[in-house]
């Protein structure tokens, strides 16, 4: 079906059933000049957009326009993992060209609503328009956090532990295939797919830092762990020294780089849209709140290095010797991606 | 200068000066990853975003850089003023082409923060990508209101005033300026093209109507007026019959019309992006809320019609013959414009 067959107002009418999915405190969600609705006292409001451009972040004939909406969804979560808060309202505009049919933007605003839902988050508003090319698609997400929890980039001081949240680099790897036009690889290979295409936003690993009372500062891994460890040693005016045996990799990924004769360190460090967490503890608080997070998540929180006094982020390899490591992930402008 | 030169992060730094211009209750910026600010208790945090497309919203070759950043925050603003809120804080997602000169992102960039900063808004984060082919803009304010003030569509009643709090049509006629490559018009002329170029979002209005306890519904005029006040039938549940002798109307834009031989009620009604504001108030206070409107800001608040137990909207012909209207506004999708 056409856009234009049901005109602007139809397909905000078609959209917004399950768009409102927590309705306390909601005085006026899609309809009205401006989204209204309450903030509990006490609370910080955290706020963070991203923005996804048809030909520059996916294509659109390659992309299920359902992995598309959660994608775009997952990416802003994260941010508010990161800062250690709870998302609740979500913000989409979409520029959409007249070439794109109303079924592929059911499937994208599915995919928004099912992940949205998941994690409490209603759809409160928007803007749809037009486009003459590209689709572009806008979210911006709301969330609150106790000023006393909030998670910085920069409150890490040296000695601190440096730790991820998860495994790092499938989603690179996924990218591979999808950059390759697989769709079904290996089924033992079919998690590192599933990584890039379907991105879980570690908001619960998020609170469970921020509450611990341990965690210092905390971002997440979006453009990959050297860019981001990075923005850390930048923000908090420390160094970083990771040890590249202790950066934890994922068992398809082994198997993968592997078959591929490449280094999954490599994978690791460079590869960027992980959406772990990458956070630093107190040094006398590191060693409990590593233990209540494998006993809450029954998987461990991952020591992969320490703040150190010097600035600079270095890599020490399995034989001891340390290496000074330029950030080497994503630039939008400069499309570099590796030193 | 292109913009690979200076790289995403030192396009950040160099749009971030003048930014944050009301820092009490901010307390992360540009640079983390969401901005984090205090909401103060008992208000309603309000949520508008805007999504303005190169080729479908201006173009970039005749537009100056400085008035399309004026338009993307004022457009943004506006629906803050249509609740009767308070901006505060926006956020600004840009998608660059290649061939975009940095320059003309600072030219945006001032005109979003000379606005913003008249109206004591920061800019307090966003996202900057790439493109493909267009300049692609999407700014999200938030704001705030007290309960017990806001103004929703939704408030009308019947036997309601309906007014306006500036002359309507001057837009529309600018923008013909603006197709025909006109840019110094006979200087009796140039309110229109300024009209359309750098229009004014009416946040003190907004914030007096509010204030006022004589207000039931408003909205902001920016598809064109008979196309707004359809939402606020819909929304209100009630009907509208405006006076087309009382809709009000510029000297330039008579004089324009005039020369023309066009009907300037046409433009008026038919025309958007005039960005007053229309509300209802109640008849008992309509009065004197007119003469404080008039005292305050030294313009009348122009009575056009009022709210009809009927559905629907009318138009009184100077006649005295009425007829139904249709909305006559903008489908972004469609197109049409006119009925």
């Amino acid at each position: 079906m056409r856009l234009e067959e049901i005109g602007e107002f139809g397909f905000i009418r078609r959209v917004s059933g399950g768009c409102l999915i927590r309705p306390e405190g909601v005085e006026r969600a899609i309809g009205d000049d401006a989204a209204a609705f309450a903030v509990p006292p006490g609370q910080l409001s955290l706020v963070t957009t991203d923005l996804l451009v048809e030909r520059v972040h996916f294509l659109r004939e390659a992309t299920s326009p359902f992995n598309l909406g959660h994608k775009a969804m997952a990416v802003n979560l994260s941010d508010i993992a990161a800062m250690g808060g709870t998302p609740l309202e979500a913000f989409v505009s979409l520029a959409i060209p007249g070439n794109c049919p109303v079924e592929f933007l059911d499937g994208l605003y599915d995919g928004m609503k099912s992940l949205a839902a998941r994690h409490g988050v209603n759809i409160l508003g928007g803007d749809t328009t037009g486009s003459r090319v590209d689709l572009v698609l806008n979210v911006t997400i709301i969330g609150q956090v106790r000023k006393e929890e909030v998670l910085y980039r920069s409150g890490a001081s040296p000695g601190d532990v440096i730790c991820v949240t998860g495994t790092l680099g499938d989603s690179r790897a996924g990218l591979q295939f999808v950059l390759a036009g697989e769709t079904s690889p290996d089924p033992a290979l079919r998690p590192l797919l599933e990584a890039h295409l379907l991105p879980r936003p570690h908001l619960e690993e998020g609170r469970f830092l921020a509450e611990s009372g341990g965690a210092t500062a905390a971002l997440d891994v979006s453009d990959g762990l050297s860019s981001d460890l990075t923005h850390l040693v930048e923000e908090s005016g420390v160094g970083i020294r990771v040890y590249a045996d202790r950066i934890p990799v994922s068992a398809p990924l082994r198997a993968y780089c592997a078959a591929q004769r490449q280094d999954p360190v490599r994978f690791a460090l460079a590869g960027g849209e992980d959406y772990v967490l990458a956070v630093a503890l107190r040094p006398d608080r590191a060693r409990a709140v590593g233990a209540a997070f494998l006993e809450r998540f029954g998987r461990p929180l991952y020591r992969i290095g320490e703040a150190t006094a010097a600035g600079g982020l270095e890599l020490v390899l399995p034989d001891g010797v340390a290496e000074a490591i330029r950030p080497s992930g994503w630039d939008h402008f400069g499309g570099r991606e590796a030193p």
